[in-house]
């Protein structure tokens, strides 16, 4: 069976990525990133949730991006809470991540001898970032291409992006199908320091919605 | 004055890259790895050599690529002296090193709001590295033009490889008419314990023939 490298956040979409990967017939090889990311909460959930999801192999890369700074998800910039839709691209944009999340993981794939790489992005609830679109996702697979050994004189390269047009409860429903426990997934971008999600961060309302879309009830806790 | 963001190892390439940024009118500012790399040293000497060939910032990245594995350059594996040339991609190529440098260099140039990204490869004396290839920088340029906020709405980015089409002779050339001081560089990937050039490695042995080729003396220290 082949490997393949998925970029793995604990989350709901990248989970469910997984479960694509491993419907495909692939081995899923999990990366993760500790960033600087202040909701540490979720490396940690990685961690523990990455082999009960179907991770044969969990890497987590250390790379301090605070750094380089500029974002509410690393810097001393407030998360916001219930922001109106629409309002450009957001503070919790961090300059570069999935370019850097991808670059890495093209080469572990080289390493481990895998073609295809799979990001959970999404183009639709996409919170307004530039590098979750179909576009970007072409370019990335074509400069993987032409940026490694594999790429130029051996198998090449696959960016599968499975979600990029699914709404946030088409997501859930293909996970669901698949059997995936969305207990064991994290979403939240400042949770409680017990853990609990918010529920009002951009990424707790995305995926709050994507339930409600398919009438289904999150079975994470709230805390509220 | 605008900013620039070099990618700096402390070697010949890059110190030439920023006399050439300087020269074009931007404020150098100097990013750096510690990527696991076996020759430590090159480090120590970027982090005394910035400043001192120009740099206004110097940032230093922590990301341990060992773990990714599969080079002679982070990994145990011999790294070769005195190899024929024209044997193809070199075990010194470390999987997606260029494409992982300039994602970072890309997001920290977003948030000084940086156009340019300058990096040192050239494709005559590359060693055979895929990511040292005119088409592969084009690729990176257009990706970096969709992956981000500034690509997207905003200045958009070049990325410079001035040294790309030149020979190490050239480029030796090119960095005295500029006044670098070849001294305040450093290019081996396998020094003694008292930091000096082998002679014998890849890295060594270009930068020998360059010197050689416009009839100058290497200023540098070498064992033997």
């Amino acid at each position: 069976m082949k490997k393949a490298v998925v970029l793995y956040s604990g989350g709901l979409d990248s989970t469910t990525c997984m479960a694509i990967a491993r419907q495909q017939g692939f081995v899923p090889c999990a990366l993760s990133f500790n960033y600087g990311q202040r909701h540490a909460v979720e490396l940690q959930k990685a961690r523990e949730y990455a082999p009960l999801v179907g991770a044969a192999e969990h890497l987590i890369i250390d790379m301090d991006m605070r750094l380089v700074g500029g974002s509410a998800l690393t810097a001393n910039i407030e998360v916001p809470k219930d922001a109106p839709e629409g309002g450009g691209i957001p503070v919790t944009y961090v300059p570069a991540r999935n370019t850097i999340f991808l670059s890495v993981a093209l080469g572990w794939a080289e390493v481990l001898g895998a073609g295809d790489i799979f990001i959970g992005v999404n183009a639709l609830d996409y919170s307004g970032y530039p590098d979750c679109r179909p576009e970007y996702i072409r370019a990335f697979q074509e400069l993987a291409n032409l940026a490694t050994k594999a790429g130029v004189e051996g198998h090449g390269y696959r960016i599968q992006a499975p979600l990029i047009s699914l709404t946030k409860g088409q997501i859930i429903r293909r996970g669901l199908e698949l059997g995936v426990d969305y207990r064991l997934t994290h979403s939240c971008y400042d949770p409680t320091p017990m853990g609990l999600s918010c529920g009002h961060c951009d990424s707790c309302r995305l995926r709050l919605k994507g339930f409600a879309e398919i009438n289904k009830e999150d079975p994470l806790p709230y805390a509220d």
